[in-house]
């Protein structure tokens, strides 16, 4: 009961070129291409792996960007068990000059009831062993919009603890099954709650049905919210880099936290300081180790009272 | 012998997305994504295919991108035979908005010596039976830019009549080694020629080694100097749409014009009809046959004096 479950049912094949500058509406060469497999479940198992923690990649990948992921999921070493699907994994294109960088989004693929159900199967064999079931990003088109509900109600029937960190109607409908944290960002959190501060609608995801909440908030930290208590948990500096994976990162230290039963305020230093040491690695999905070190013991973790919250 | 081989040393797999708006240094939500088989050879190869003519369309391919491409050609019905390399085939991405389109050009993977001799290999063997060979577009990297030249010397050798399309060092080099055929547009001959006029350019050509030369220049038509002759064709009306792969289309008539010794007349005003029709289609490497069977009487042909060239 050991290993980390990493879930990603939309997953991307990531790409970054790189352009002296970026002319709209005319062709430009690009001078470099690097290759990535995406997607955020799969950047959280790339985060445990390289902290030398046992974690398995699953989810949906089909086509020839499909084989192209599993394939640059191998070489990094990251264990990966996914099911195929008929249609092809999305691309993301990211296009750097020297001023910004653009981003081109391809819509997911369209998965099929048959193919959903051949991964809820492969879910449930691959929960024996299992301590903590990640369950990241969005789903692709074809998916119920409680995928995230199901998921998390078959990892409870199995005594295996869940986190979910997704958005929109999927954060929505997963938090109704009740898993043991639900790690929204800022962004996230406020178009589950309009109107509401940070504080009153992490309550709300707690009386919806999270036993915890952990919301990443960029460079101001963590807020949590728990059954038992309430922490805010904030970086010794602000990290200049990208912050793409950021919240990854911090996936993966509350999930390897959760598997471990450390203690609340040590769990969310450990969160904010391998996010903060993700912003300042040049890819999703990798971390700068001497920089996480250097912040963990130097990150602030304060209690606040959640009457003040609601 | 009568086989048309159509050669693609640096094919791509051509994405083409479509967004509501192309914003730069934003993330841009793609609502389509086209995928096809890239590469001047390559569509020479499909409009042949697609007009009944017996082809094959080889190269050199490597990686997922490769496949994919080898893929999207089967499913097209083209006959392909192409040479695998360890790196990955490029791609091309072009980002269609309601204004107009960006490109975004990979750069070609890098070739090593040993693929460049199987290529030659593999090449030899594929000439058994061929009339025409159509070499076209860039070179990748590492492979000497006489590249052309060998392939043109090797047909030479085995009596198979030879098409060069290709610009700049690559047209250069492989000019020198007497194509019967040479079909640069009007900025590859401008380039390699710079200060004349077309005429005189095209003379240049002829001189340089090449057997006849034929030159595209858009809605203008072709400028066409042979060793007995000289004649400019024009299409009986300018077609709007997509000039991408028109001149591709030329080289595939003119190809199979060279096959079957249509006298020079006819074969331009065929490559005029078959490139406007071409433009009229869609995607680059497909025809408009109702358009084509109606310009093919009404191209212009008209004899120039070769004098007046130079």
């Amino acid at each position: 009961m050991c290993l980390i479950l990493a879930v990603t049912l939309n997953p991307a094949l990531d790409l970054t070129y790189t352009v002296d500058e970026m002319v709209q509406h005319a062709t430009n060469r690009v001078h470099t291409v690097l290759e990535r497999a995406g997607g955020k479940g799969i950047n959280v198992a790339r985060v445990l792996h390289a902290a030398g923690e046992t974690v398995v990649a699953t989810g949906l990948l089909g086509g020839a960007t499909g084989a192209r992921v599993a394939d640059l999921l191998a070489a990094d070493g990251v264990r990966a068990d996914f099911v195929a699907i008929g249609a092809e994994t999305r691309r993301t294109v990211v296009v750097v000059d020297p001023a910004d960088a653009t981003g081109l989004w391809e819509p997911g693929p369209t998965i099929t009831a048959g193919e959903w159900d051949a991964f809820r199967t492969r879910y449930e064999d691959l929960l024996d062993g299992v301590a903590v079931v990640v369950l990241s990003g969005s789903l692709p088109p074809g998916l119920p919009q409680d995928a995230y509900a199901t998921l998390v109600r078959i990892a409870a029937r199995r005594g295996v603890t869940t986190l979910l960190d997704a958005g929109g109607d999927a954060l929505r409908h997963g938090v109704a099954a009740g898993p043991d944290l639900a790690k929204p960002n800022v962004a996230e959190l406020r178009a589950l709650e309009p109107g509401s501060d940070t504080p009153a609608a992490a309550a709300a995801v707690l009386r919806a049905g999270a036993r915890a909440v952990v919301v990443s908030d960029g460079p101001r930290g963590l807020l949590a919210l728990t059954g038992t208590g309430a922490w805010r948990a904030v970086p010794p500096e602000v990290v200049a880099g990208n912050p793409t994976g950021a919240g990854d990162a911090c996936a993966a230290a509350l999930a390897r936290g959760l598997r471990d039963g450390t203690p609340w305020p040590d769990r969310l230093a450990d969160a904010v300081a391998l996010s903060a040491a993700a912003v300042a690695a040049p890819v999703a999905g990798s971390v700068d180790a001497a920089l996480y070190r250097r912040l963990r013991p130097a990150v602030t973790v304060t209690p606040f009272s959640q009457g003040s919250a609601c």
